[in-house]
């Protein structure tokens, strides 16, 4: 282990130059036309599968963009991991937010700026210098590995379903892990055992046929943007509660030790605030920040549009006005649920001075992995280790729906191990990862691939 | 008079080629990369008046786009009416909702589609074309005219008051003629003797200093969508009734009178609802339409936008969202206070979670003209031989800000001899003017030049 480690520290600056190339390729899934980008860009992940010594790479394609796979099964007797990851990544815009280009990784102050550097191509690539590193020494890695690596995660993972469906026996393992999301702060490694999950909607109201002038027009119709506004306005109580109705009953509540594990955490929402640069916080009365974040449901505007939005001014009153409207979803809602849901109050509440369109983009499903498990008990150490500190446990408020997935079609529990930030920017301008945790992610992994069998025996003698 | 109108009626094919050469110059003031067609534009006018006999023409450049002048003052003792109209046209977007391109003026089921062809360009060369009847026919005009054709009127015409203000002398005149309105109605002329007024409002909500996560951040933040569809929901209360403080405190309330003629016209909400593709009308509870379009002012957002607006699903938690939200003001409303009124009001109702700039983009004052004026008077006979019918007296919803400017600082009355059509289009795509306006506008503005000496001697023999 230790020639393994003594590797990975002295391959710092090759690294960084090949996470560059890796981060350059523009694999904005969202975006029809970066469809050649996420060709190449799997094709990049590929090589880089074969070069560090994994077998079996391909390339799958799917109705959207290609899935990426290759294996190592060179441990007989020890679990098999499943690692699932990412090459795809969010859109820029608006680009010129960004202080360096978003394609473009810049190191500054101890981060790695760029689109992907954490979400979630950085974190993919961890694993991958983690696997090499045992190769280039002669080691065997003590692990089965089979790599899953999709690029519509950002969109939906819209084909990974039925591609994990007829490739059952292809992705039999023993778990799953995945390195996609944060640690509770700088400094402060944490293994996360809950996600929320996710309906993302979007909503177009119509009022006259055609754009009109707001004075000749303006005092007969009702104003498709004012209708808007004032359906999504109802959406939120005064004290900050979804009024779609039904929309907590399948809340599954905070346990007491829950709400006082989350006490003791490190955490100040003056800090908070402050580093938001917001004068106050805001959400659902009666829980905390941090329980709002982890275990609450939300429902967030992500964006709105209508009108005129250019230079200057001009008198239109438009003909219609869209939103895109999503819900973090916490155990036990569901995605199609609460999609459903919001469908039938959005229209419910519609005035009848407008037409309103509602459409579900996509979902995911809320999940919590037991803290028990081997997995979780080799991240634990694995974190001890490449860190040199305790880690906390914590939940975290996005999404990655393909967890619960895995569950249901494989039924196989999740390892997350998470090396980002939570201020990383991960779907804004600046996003990065932050380079201590870059390396010692490189660093746990290995551990955790080095700790897992250990783990995994003392589960089997137990019989579980 | 008959050989200068049947030149009219032989020359509407040279007419249409003229006004499509006029219209195909892109002059949309609003935006910056049109400065060019701005300049071209005003060329063409000078052209123009300078070929029809119009003297002493003249480009007067101003900080924002030129202003072209020109006069003809042969009639001694006749008054002199200042014409006023704008070269300038609204932007086209969305353009893809044009059925042919805006700038390629057509000709479909007897209208002229093109940008400007009603909002101003083709009233502006309504009036040039009746001029030149007269010089092409050995006829002398009957009245002096100065002509003051502007470039930023779709801008808030940021600066005419000072070029007018700079200018008194030469714009000398008794009144004020302006063909910049519509008819009541296709086949039914009318004058027009009132204006709303403008207060253009620009509004920022910032939240966060940057885009988030909405998984990792939301729950925590009121995110700034959602507190500007909070905001802007509660400009209107359940009455449709605009809740700025002090709003309504200067309307001048509707006469019995108005009321009574207002009810006469030809008028039906379901028929206006169909047209415009509504189910149902919107607006202030105790108004009839025509009177909450003409002689009540209203609310519009005219615009909004924040976060993610583009294909597919971002999951993202905006920094800020805006809207661009107007007025429309009627006597004795000022544009000024309306602003001051909506700033303030604005940033009383911002919650403390988030940070909101006002910004007020222009604005323009309410009118109303007496209707026995001569000018009115001259324009109403003009009408009522130009299109063989007894025209109606109506308001109008729409402002011509310059018309409280020229009564101000001239200290005369403006006539509006309007030749569009409510459902013209002309802030929209499809904007048109009906080809029986078209040349019967020409026609009216032969009448009109020469009805009018016999009204203003009227006046003059009144003492008035």
């Amino acid at each position: 282990m230790e020639k393994v480690l003594a590797y990975v520290g002295s391959n710092r600056d090759r690294y960084l130059a090949e996470v560059k190339d890796f981060i350059a390729i523009p694999s904005v899934s969202s975006q029809s036309n970066h469809q050649p980008d996420m060709k190449r860009c799997a094709e990049w992940v590929a090589g880089q599968m074969r070069t560090i010594g994994m077998q079996n790479a391909q390339i799958f394609q799917t109705p959207g963009h290609p899935i990426v796979y290759s294996e190592w099964l060179g441990a007989p007797g020890a679990p098999t991991v499943l690692l699932y990851g990412h090459y795809d990544v969010q859109p820029v815009d608006p680009v010129n937010l960004w202080t360096s280009p978003p394609f473009e990784a810049t190191i500054r102050d101890g981060n790695l700026y760029a689109r992907g550097s954490a979400d979630d191509k950085g974190q993919v690539f961890i694993h991958l210098k983690a696997i090499e590193a045992y190769a280039k020494n002669g080691h065997l890695l003590p692990v089965n590995i089979k790599m899953l690596i999709e690029g519509e995660e950002e969109v939906g993972s819209a084909n990974l379903d039925a591609f994990v469906r007829a490739h059952k026996d292809l992705l039999k393992a023993d778990l799953v892990l995945i390195s996609d999301s944060s640690m509770f702060a700088k400094g402060v490694p944490s293994v996360c055992y809950g996600l929320r999950g996710l309906a993302y909607m979007e909503v177009e109201v119509e009022g006259p046929n055609s754009d009109l002038h707001s004075g000749s027009f303006g005092g007969s119709v009702h104003n498709p943007i004012q209708a808007l506004t004032e359906m999504i306005a109802s959406l939120h109580d005064k004290n900050g509660r979804i009024t779609v109705k039904g929309f907590y009953d399948d809340v599954r509540p905070l346990t007491k030790a829950e709400r006082t594990a989350f006490k003791k955490l490190p955490w100040s929402d003056a800090k908070y605030a402050k580093q938001l640069g917001v004068a106050q916080l805001y959400g659902e009365k009666g829980y905390s920040t941090l329980e709002r974040l982890w275990a609450r449901p939300t429902l967030e505007c992500n964006g709105i549009w209508g009108g005129y939005t250019g230079e200057g001014a001009k008198t239109v009153l438009p003909a219609k006005a869209s939103a895109k409207i999503s819900m973090r979803l916490v155990p036990d809602q569901t995605s199609a649920k609460a999609a459903k849901m919001f469908e039938k109050h959005f229209k419910s509440i519609a005035p009848k001075t407008v037409k309103v369109k509602v459409k579900a983009l996509h979902g995911g499903e809320p999940a919590i992995t037991p803290i028990d498990s081997p997995g979780v008990k080799a991240a634990v150490t694995a974190l001890r280790k490449g860190f040199g500190k305790k880690p906390l446990y914590q939940r975290e408020g996005g999404s990655i729906p393909i967890v619960v997935q895995f569950k249901k079609i494989l039924g196989i529990d999740t390892v997350l191990l998470g090396f980002g930030l939570p201020d990383e920017n991960a779907h804004a301008p600046n996003e990065f990862i932050n380079l201590d945790n870059f390396f010692g992610g490189i660093r746990t992994a290995v551990h955790f691939y080095n700790e897992l069998p250990g783990e995994w025996s003392k589960r089997v003698r137990k019989g579980r």
